[in-house]
């Protein structure tokens, strides 16, 4: 069976609800789901196919900052509204972190924490990724 | 049954051998499918999840250009490496790029045309779409 390799790809935005509407129209979904992420100072609002749930990966996360402290808002003041991130399924979240050390590459986050959902996550520093900041999500 | 409404998304790298070593210890998928695309001057490498191929979506793609003319390597001098595209299935891309067009959305491809195996592909402007730029690829 085919798996996405993707779980969500994060776009940072400056107006929620003005962000909402365009990707309803673009992805034909008038149904996103909308959380707070507290922790990061930000409001998602989450797409997936029409008539998919959004457990299934694949989709598209609009991240709002909540405050002027959020990392989107310092991302928006710095490289304007656009693609934030991309979160990558892995199996074993500790194995995966610690193959990433073995290999000299450096991590945000050196032990797994609770993301959205619920979901075991950590982010990899893009110094070492071609500039492209990555997020670890535990199947 | 859960279906992603994420293609692929795509990273522009500099060296695609580089760039291939990394997203194999990120993705633990050692055979990445390699393709030329003389189109858009590039060649990209495909990564689905391990055990997965690549036309079950949600997959990375890695992009180098083969020219300095390609729209990639335009893209690397102004930004350097980084998440360049996101592509979005849509069922009907004639009907999206009408509802597009009607919504005042600014395409970059008003007809559909062929990109990477044979699928059926149309770029959206960035301009209106919160500096992300989309690709539409029929399922």
């Amino acid at each position: 069976m085919d798996r996405p390799l993707i779980s969500h790809v994060g776009i940072a935005v400056i107006e929620l609800e003005t962000a909402i509407d365009r990707w309803k129209l673009i992805s034909g979904n008038n149904s996103p789901v909308i959380e707070d992420v507290p922790d990061q100072k930000v409001r998602v609002a989450m797409f997936a196919s029409a008539g998919s749930t959004v457990h299934g990966g694949g989709r598209v996360e609009l991240v709002a900052a909540t405050s002027s402290e959020s990392p989107i808002a310092r991302f928006i003041e710095k490289n304007g509204e656009g693609l934030h991130h991309v979160c990558i399924y892995v199996d074993d979240i500790e194995a995966k972190l610690s193959e990433f050390k073995a290999a000299g590459v450096r991590l945000i986050d050196e032990q797994p924490r609770i993301g959205a959902e619920g979901k075991r996550i950590a982010f990899v520093h893009p110094g070492l990724m071609g500039g492209v900041l990555i997020e670890l999500e535990e199947r």
